[in-house]
């Protein structure tokens, strides 16, 4: 089974869970979409098409309720140009500081493609906090907790978007790896 | 020829320089890729694909310095969610107001595939001015001007990325259509 990213934090979330895991970087194309799904789906047909053996993908974005979902499924964009801080500067003075990650892996067995979806939600902090995890993890607090995802990577490891969606495809798959 | 859009004022602007142009929306996949040329070139072989006959995509984008160049080749996704006042809210106080759109028209005469780009240099306009164009025109202020291209879509025609970009492509075709 191959985890196909080229993201060594994502990988390393990934192993936590499923042993004995390997990584391709092969880097898909990943269609421009506001859905994960669709973005997902499109890349691991294109990974099974390089690799030839059963792989997945996984795609996750951050959604800002008061921002109409950005940065969404452009995320990763979005945190190499504006950072954390472009989107604390959107939000001053909004008061509804909602958000959500959402995770999508799109596994291909050779036959076909299935998807397994993870969210969590919470808001968005005043300011950046914590140094663990990656990307916009300083300034997302789930609901029910008070520190950050950077300030507790391990509450993040067991509610996160990403090891939500990873358990379902770890059900979905029946066994360990 | 056909011109591969769903956007009706990107066509009129397209119709105004190339007499007798054909509108085909048939929502080509656009992949997520920081080069205008790499989105354009993909989304037109694909495009070519469907079509069977020679046909061009256009792509634009609006790179603003001061965010490094974000929201880029995901201008229309940004316009659709922060729109032009989450930019203006993104250089509140910052002084480098430098911007350029560029345009990349990818074109398949059905052998291959030829790339053409246009740009326009100028600055972000202190608040929205104007209620021509689309998109981010406006904010947008081109170099030796005073007004947005917004409030002067004549000018806008004669030197924005997409007429600079168009002009070389018809040069190129050496003919009209």
């Amino acid at each position: 089974m191959l985890f196909v990213t080229g993201n060594p934090a994502k990988f390393e979330e990934a192993s936590a869970l499923i042993p004995g895991l390997k990584q391709a970087d092969i880097g898909p194309p990943e269609i421009q979409a506001d859905r994960l799904e669709d973005v997902a789906r499109f890349s691991v047909e294109y990974a099974y098409k390089e690799l030839g053996e059963p792989c997945f993908v996984e795609d996750a974005g951050l959604f800002v309720n008061a921002l109409n979902g950005f940065p969404g499924a452009y995320s990763h964009y979005a945190f190499d140009t504006i950072g954390s801080k472009g989107i604390l500067r959107l939000l001053e003075g909004v008061k509804d500081r909602g958000a959500r990650f959402e995770a999508c892996i799109a596994y291909h067995d050779g036959k076909g493609v299935r998807v397994f979806s993870g969210r969590v939600d919470g808001a968005i902090a005043s300011r950046e906090l914590g140094s663990g995890g990656f990307g916009f993890d300083p300034i997302f607090v789930p609901n029910g907790h008070d520190r950050t995802f950077a300030e507790d990577p391990a509450h993040k490891q067991e509610v996160s978007h990403r090891a939500r969606a990873l358990r379902k495809f770890l059900g979905f798959l029946g066994k360990p790896l």
